[in-house]
């Protein structure tokens, strides 16, 4: 609608047009509500055939912060806390809902977004010996994001150190994959689906900046993880009448490896993004290898770039300069990426 | 996807064609997230007309429960409760999401699922004249829903004497609307938009069962009514980062009176089912003039009529009947009511 | 301090002498805070001893809206609600203390104030007949009082009814035992301390109203009932830094039977002074059989009792009466009773 | 009860003897329960005569954890936290009862626990010139508390700071001042009631360590600052029935100014022990003012002490080192603390 060329997010557009097809294709079909449709029936088989665990319970929420604090509230006693990242979604983006449920997020100090199977283990020791323990929230989950806030990606060995150091303390592990597609379609990558269900208790794998019109679709790896989990999702306004919305997305999401592909253009766009802006001698300030871009600019050259290209701010660094980020997703073409290195280039 | 047709419920199909169309028109349009989008200022404009109410704040969220529990947490200070008929939604059939907020939902008794602006006006008086009042949670607001879960209706005469109880006793007015297209479209009805607009400070206008895919419309009458209320969505989990897609909805529904007519056929619908049941001597618990036709069963003629019609359960008056539920919707066709209607006599 | 009597309720003196003489001997000890005090320590054993349930954990809390929010936070899951009395104090006379922490109060009918095995077994029928109940609250636990707001007394036979539906349906079983000792104190009871410890899961032993300063102990009759209860008791803020004050005031009442004993003037007062209003021609809406008696006067009658003698406001039944309680305790003496009773026969 | 002196707490003993001695004196009068009573009455008075405060609004609650989880949710709308030093002790040692009454603490850095008004203003201003802003939670008010968990004191310099920068935008200020009197006693100390006063919205006067048996008194210093919050504090369980306890406790420690001295003796002394620590060669991690007194031993040595005094475990900074703090307190002896002074050189 706008008439500037926007990559301000990866939720600008509406949907891959292989959902749009299907949603018009079945729109008058009648089916039950509340997710116990056929849809939702086979898009569960084919994400539990994708990760490779049989035995996973699926259910479809509609977007990111309701899905987070669905499942921690879930998988978390009253007395416990949810250990994050200070730049976590949960800790920072989120107005608070975690709180909301009743839970502390315990914030630990981050590397580019990503924490350490140390620090976690520190903040459990950090607990355990305090003598005075009883009065402390005690650390009962960790939330990761793959990818995180920052675009970074865990390696699998330090996901598995950290499911390693989760087990070792009771601790349920918990990845938010709003951005999953993005990991997944990294060349880098060596975390896959069957590696998410078999180190974590819990993950979801993000439908709204991936492909869909919106929907995250809950993994839990284990039956009975969350018991009467449909209702705990109905009592936080989570549960969608007309679920089989939520299926036939996920069910085409995970219809020949689509979920897994997605991302793969945006993800070569962001670099080749990134490698315009090193070669141009723009600040930024970290490399991300996914699907996100993030660059210092005098607030001067902002309000210039801002006339034609619209970005996301990321932080204000200090007053005279501004951190932003570039997205690109699923739906961003070629075009749309000349025409935002042609003005990188000419802002220079 | 069932071979059998259903009735069971007014959210069994997707949504109105028009609003396909313009889904796939506008399906790659880039827009802002969060609401904050061109479809949503349209949508605003158009519903703030048809409430007369220029002043009206609309904000757009998914779900009944979801809109409920996060209008009422903003319009209720912590000690106090939401007055409801003991049928009402929020006090039975949302798993506890006002009490999961931390406010009481103060049930007072009704008639066919309505409450009356004397029992409402008692319910204060008792709260009063306790010398132990500051003991006990405070009526804060009164929650009533049009048409209700009986699919009756309240008229213009008993909303006015209900927003009179409530102005001169300081309580907040909220009505669920989330089958208002089928009260509005009711011959009978004499209570229109404009209406809830004056008489409520808050209302919800129904889009999931009134022709949307997903999405309820809140209407604040007054601005500020509820100071920071988008923060207050987003820690309900209740903020759709695709926004437009609710804008782009009700924009659609409030383009040419669509949802003041959308209900039509499925009132009428309704009232040929009743009248042929009760031509054909069944037993039905009380006259609903909306869309919802009740009826009490055999358990042996349920069993029956299960094979070829879908219903939705609602409740067991005794251990060998069971009272179900026809609902008829903006989806249902002529078709589907006859072979209703014919099965209906067959099985008698 | 006031100069007229008072029966308003049963926690207007101190402290029973004993309690007192101990808490002076004691008062300069040093012991460690938070409950892990040899006066807690002995205190519990004397309980466990009482009850006859050696397995038994002690928890002392200092109030009785405190205790109830606590415990039944302790045992319900986030989508379960608790089974009450209409007329319950936690349905009614706790400022929403349940709902504040996230949990529906399920009310059900009583009988002056007595709920039965029956109302319960047909709420969970109702719950799990059903066929939506996973869009309802679960039924987790039930919640009694002995004696009742009404100051009734349930029967063994009673509360083995009761037992046995909540063994049967998996409900949690909770009694307030607010004014236990006047249950305990009174002749026709048959309920006593190792009969709860058996047939309960939880209750509490009340100290505010039955000789204690403050303090109320929670009896979980199983180890582990609630894992990690001492950190759930801090988070309610229910934890008492010098918490040796209620491990000496329940050491003192469960020294030589004092706890068993302490109500028996009390019941024989509340039974005089009901027998008089009686004789009188009083007009009693029901008999109490314990500590407390319930009486409808004039309006008139009232504001001339009022300059005299203070009792509490229970209930308007119309416009021009208002239905007061008296109340004895453990501190009423004869002359107090007497000096009631002159009253009473005066203003007949 | 124990054989070793401890000093691990300022609330290791009863209450200081003159409260005894009214406990005593008035034990069988009778009083109205919560708070409505001559003693309270009398005490309130008291204590804004103190405060220089006429207008001031004052509750009794019982202790620490519920009193800051009453007064924040009292003063917070639902979408706000509150900022409070790393350490500050809602942040950390209150097992999450801020996030269970649905409040995120926003923690800034710290230097010896105390906050400054700029990192106040930082912190504000990054919320507000983040364009997300709209998703964040709010500032909605500072913690402080005076004195601070490392025992230090604001000056009335930097606590004037901050009020300035949280009237300027827009933040309420709250003290908690648990160990209160020991600031109040300090030669150092410039802050006294009528700044606190003056330059707070509510704080509250600690009891509890302070010479009472239990007891906040919290000061609100405008009239309806928190409206209904008598029921505020019946819904977090922390209306005490007989409110006379508190009322009589605070009534004598706001006589003779009594509350203004009773930390004398326990600062000179903890300021004796923290100079023979000094003088002695230990390893104190920073000096504090008040009455505790914070060194690093090592856990041979700990082991060595704990024979024969009782500290409180502070912190582990190595596997091999722990800090310990001693309190004194109004309770505390010459004798007592000359035998520390001598374990301590012994130990050395």
């Amino acid at each position: 609608m706008s008439d500037i060329l926007s990559f301000a997010s990866d939720y600008l557009e509406g949907m891959h047009p292989a959902i749009l097809k299907r949603l018009a294709e079945t729109n008058l079909v009648q089916t039950t509500g509340y997710g116990l449709d056929p849809f939702c029936d086979s898009a569960k088989e084919k994400i539990r055939a994708a990760c490779d665990c049989p035995e996973a319970e699926i259910f479809f929420l509609v977007g990111g912060t309701q899905t987070n604090a669905t499942v921690i509230d879930g998988l978390l006693a009253s007395y416990q806390g949810v250990i994050a990242a200070e730049t976590g979604h949960i800790s920072c983006h989120e107005a608070g809902a975690i709180e909301a449920g009743g839970h502390k997020v315990l914030t630990v100090p981050h590397t580019l977004g990503k924490i350490s199977a140390k620090v976690i283990e520190k903040t459990v020791r950090t607990y355990i010996t305090d003598e005075s323990r009883d009065h402390l929230v005690m650390p009962g989950m960790v939330y990761l994001s793959q990818p995180t806030e920052y675009g970074t990606l865990y390696t699998l060995e330090e996901l598995t150190e950290i499911h390693n150091v989760c087990q070792k303390n009771g601790l349920r592990l918990y990845v938010d994959g709003a951005r999953l597609a993005y990991a997944l379609a990294n060349e880098t990558n060596d975390v896959f689906l069957p590696d998410l269900a078999r180190l974590c208790d819990a993950f979801y794998i993000g439908g709204t900046k991936c492909g869909a019109m919106f929907g995250e679709a809950v993994v839990l790896t284990r039956r009975n993880l969350i018991p009467h989990f449909f209702t705990i999702i109905k009592q936080h306004g989570a549960l969608l009448a007309k679920g089989r919305l939520l299926g036939l997305q996920f069910d085409t999401l995970f219809t020949d490896g689509l979920y897994e592909t997605i991302g793969r253009d945006a993800v070569r766009f962001a670099g080749r993004i990134q490698s315009v802006l090193q070669d141009n001698g723009y600040d930024l300030p970290f490399i991300s290898p996914s699907n996100q871009v993030f660059v210092t600019l005098s607030d001067e050259k902002k309000s210039r770039l801002d006339r034609v290209i619209q970005t996301c701010f990321w932080e204000k660094p200090d007053d005279e300069h501004t951190t932003v980020r570039f997205a690109t997703s699923w739906a961003t073409t070629k075009e749309m990426v000349e025409k935002l290195i042609s003005v990188l280039i000419e802002l220079k």
